[in-house]
C-alpha cells in the first residue's frame, strides 16, 4: 500500500466513527502517541487504553475528519483536521473540540501520531 | 512574546484576510516555505512573490482559519487549518481548498511554514 492508501483508509474509518478499528488494525505494536502537552504513550495497548479512558468520561456525539493532507518534504506523513462533538460528564456542557493530527506511516502501519490542539482535551 | 502570542496574532491577521501583512511583518528574512509537493522557497521576498503569483490567477472570496493548535513535543511550532474559497480564473469554477499549515517560530518570527494538502493548490 502507498501512504495515500493508508491515509484514505484511516479517514474513511474515522469518518464512520470507527476510531478503535483504526487503532486495532492500523497501529504498529510500538506506536508512539503524543498528546498536546507533549506526553508520549508507547505501545498499541496503552494507546488504546488512553482513548478508552478519554471516551469514558464523555458523551460522544460525533466527529468530522478533513483530509488526508500531504507534504512531499515528509513523505511518510499525513495530516488531518478533526472536530469532536462531545459532552464531558464533569460539566454536562456540549462542546466542539478541534485538533490537527500528524501521522507517520512505515510499512503500511501508523508508527506515530502527534496531536496539536489548544487547552485540555 | 511567547509562541502563543505570535500564533494568536497570526490567526487574528489571517482571519481578517491580512495574509500579506503576516508575511511582511511576521516572517523572518530567511523563512523557508514548503509547498505540498515538497518544493522549498527561501527568503521573505520570494515567499511573498509566490503568494502574489498564487493569488493573481484566482478570484479570492475568503478564508477561514481554525487554530492555533499546539503540541508540547515541538514547542516552537503551531498548526492551523485553513479553508480557502476561490475561483481559479482558468476554470471559472468556485472551489474550497483545504490545508493544514505547520509554522515554526524562533525569536518571535516565523522561520518555516509547511503546508499539507491534497492535489493542486
Amino acid at each position: 500500500m502507498s501512504l495515500r492508501t493508508v491515509a484514505s483508509k484511516f479517514v474513511e474509518l474515522c469518518s464512520q466513527g470507527k476510531n478503535f478499528d483504526v487503532m486495532r488494525t492500523m497501529y504498529e505494536p510500538n506506536i508512539v502517541s503524543v498528546e498536546g502537552d507533549g506526553k508520549e504513550t508507547v505501545g498499541q495497548g496503552p494507546v488504546i487504553k488512553k482513548s478508552e479512558d478519554w471516551v469514558a468520561d464523555k458523551t460522544f456525539h460525533g466527529e468530522t475528519v478533513a483530509g488526508p493532507f500531504f507534504n512531499g518534504a515528509t513523505p511518510d506523513q499525513f495530516a488531518v483536521y478533526f472536530t469532536l462533538d462531545v459532552t464531558p460528564k464533569s460539566t454536562g456542557r456540549r462542546i466542539t473540540l478541534q485538533e490537527v493530527g500528524v501521522y507517520t506511516v512505515k510499512n503500511d502501519k501508523i508508527t506515530r501520531e502527534q496531536f496539536f490542539y489548544d487547552g485540555d482535551h
